[in-house]
């Protein structure tokens, strides 16, 4: 018979190559591609293969339902199949693919769930392609309006209702959808860790094998913000104008990274800026404005406040303008959920988290939700190298199986059952 | 009967709409477009309607000959007529309006040259779509290879040779072309200054009514050379790594960006950042690497080689490696010509400049060149703000028919005789 963790092996396997860039070892699957659809097919047949019945929300978010959750809500459990460009293989896949394993390791120990349950992959959490994260929870809990989701373009101008056509979809049904949302009664998402805090030991050391740190309970997503900073310059000719008659947008730039860290460390909050445009961006011009976002986290919300309110005060000097593109404050999951958790995984550290995901969107909307992270070795993330310890991840399906065991039937999980 | 500066003031009209960005004011007048094409029909149009024979050589350059030049080699005035993306309406249609104009000044007083007399307009001299500047002249010269210059590519990932084509060009005749230069005797470029020398008087203050101000003589072209500067980091989430954990590329740019300008300043040349490029340029992406380019100039060689290593050196020390995509030295333009110059406008300053023209490009081949500078009030270049006065464009066109008539004829030009 085959185990859990052999089930969750090779539908890892199966993942691997697709949406693999060649070169450099990335994921490049992004949402309503070609190779999303790919992935979608992947996740439709792996639940059909369960005997799991399929079905889709208004947002394209896809539903593998054990149990008829139209009559009783359901304890969900997965995460998203997309990623960044040039991703690791574990931001999201390996939540869906611990849920899918999850389900066999119920199978397997004979145990029938007394409440439906769910496996979910969320389309477009990663918003690579049309510059919004979460836009499929996003857009069935209605924080991400129809219309405007309609309208978001990608980078060649194409919009997400012209990518709806293109993958066969018809983009007026799209929108908020209550009865998707009805059906959950707790959700929660597996994710690999996108930090360090789980290969640090106490004493501040790497430790990669104390199984009580393979995996964490998340207690909540940390504030964060995205500002647009505009510094003015003069353009003009590189060769021929004076330094001292010179207005370069760049200089302000300059100074704007370095407060953004500088701020960010002393006031113990993280500030990044990752995206910049500069114009007319010519070797031999200076530049005559420099656009650049600064992303602000931190547990504390007044910390990430300060930062960018000194950051601003910075760039003010060379004549910018920040202008806040978006702002969510402490996202904090169902306390009971997260201590039935607790209840359930002693062991696991609680932990705080400076991503958002889709878990965080379904609990601002109301929805008891909690996540579990899964240790990774480096803290690396969004990058090729992104990655997590065999042995972690099976602990991850454990703890799943676990907490699945325990919510939708009551009784106490016994990990090491599934070996005997 | 029309002047030259009606004909000149009627010229400059004519060419004001072609290619102007109607948000911006300023010009995207690139090599073999749509809007290219039209600019060379109106060359060619007013070359056949003053009677001058027009012939393209293998790069494209087109020459209006007043006169036979494969005879005798004759005098050539002109300048170019794209533009850099958002550029001025000065930057090279001052030269070759400027050029024509001296033509009906010379008709207007009845001077008939004793060689032949050339009106040129260099193609492609801003390299704004093919990344390479004064690719007309460094074709013909052999400066730039045929082979090379086929293969270049814009930004859509057309290539020159495609380019052509598209122009209904037969891009295997593009190369070196010694029976072009070998008409030229001696070529005068008169261009809008791109600094502010002339307009600075010389207690320091702004003077822009002074008339023996209002051009200058071209002496020589700074060095000058263009650096690629690659900066390390590691691919990492914006929201989950520490600040304490992270290897951020954008710092190094930070250092760079301000290094320039600092040494340039101490070291009395000019350094520019222009041009950067962010992997993987997400807002939510510690970035993994930065390119930025680095140009730098000035009146001193080692002035300039000292302040790219010592800025090579800052980027260094976050792991930077610096290469150097090109280097020009200084460009002395031909030292009997200059005194000729000189002679007929003896009361033009004298005048460095640290932009590249078709004139250098020759002069390195040998073609004895040189330059007129007009008067730039506000010392604004490469931009839609950049500007000269009527008068001052006048003025050039008198002084260009002062030098033609005293290297065609051997005779003063009577600058004043014409408004008789």
């Amino acid at each position: 018979m085959t185990t859990s963790f052999e089930s969750f092996d090779r539908m890892w396997a199966d993942l691997e190559p697709i949406g693999r860039d060649p070169g450099t070892g990335g994921y490049r699957r992004f949402a309503w591609t070609r190779t999303d659809h790919d992935l979608r097919e992947w996740f439709a047949g792996e639940c059909a293969a369960r005997g799991l019945d399929v079905v889709e929300d208004r947002a394209g978010n896809q539903w593998g339902w054990w149990g008829d959750p139209d009559t009783t809500p359901g304890v969900v459990v997965g995460s998203h199949l997309d990623s960044v460009p040039d991703g690791g293989a574990f931001d999201g896949p390996l939540g869906v693919v611990s849920a899918l394993a999850t389900v066999d390791a119920l199978r397997a120990r004979g145990i029938e769930p007394d409440v439906p349950l769910g496996v979910v992959n969320f389309v477009d959490e990663e918003g690579a392609r049309f510059g919004i994260a979460c836009a499929g929870s996003r857009i069935i809990t209605g924080a991400l309006d129809a219309d405007r989701a309609r309208g978001l373009t990608d980078a060649d101008g194409v919009s997400m209702a012209e990518a709806w056509r293109s993958a066969g979809r018809d983009p007026a049904t799209l929108g908020r959808d209550d009865e998707a949302l009805r059906r959950v009664a707790a959700f929660v998402e597996l994710h690999v860790e996108q930090g360090k805090a789980l290969a640090v030991a106490t004493d501040g050391g790497d430790d990669l094998t104390d199984p009580a740190r393979a995996v964490a309970i998340g207690t909540d997503i940390w504030p964060h913000g995205r500002w647009r900073i505009d510094l003015p310059g003069e353009a003009n000719h590189a060769g021929t104008t004076r330094m001292a008659d010179r207005r370069d947008a760049m200089l302000g730039l300059a100074t704007v990274v370095q407060a953004a860290r500088s701020y960010a460390v002393a006031l113990g909050c993280v500030a990044t800026v990752g995206k910049v445009h500069v114009v007319p961006g010519g070797v031999n011009a200076i530049p005559s404005h420099v656009r650049a976002w600064l992303d602000a986290r931190g547990e504390r919300e007044e910390a990430v406040r300060a930062a960018v309110d000194a950051v601003s005060e910075e760039a003010a000097r060379f004549g910018a303008t920040t202008a806040e593109e978006s702002w969510t404050p402490t996202t904090t999951f169902d306390t009971g959920l997260v201590e039935r958790l607790h209840g359930i995984l002693p062991d696991a550290p609680l932990l705080g988290t400076g991503a958002g995901h889709d878990a965080g969107v379904l609990a601002t909307h109301g929805v008891p939700s909690a996540m579990l992270f899964v240790r990774n070795p480096t803290g690396v993330s969004h990058s090729p190298s992104e990655s997590a310890g065999v042995a972690d991840c099976h602990h991850g399906v454990m703890a799943l199986t676990a907490v699945v065991t325990a919510l939708s039937t009551g009784k106490a999980a016994e990990p090491a059952g599934e070996h005997r």
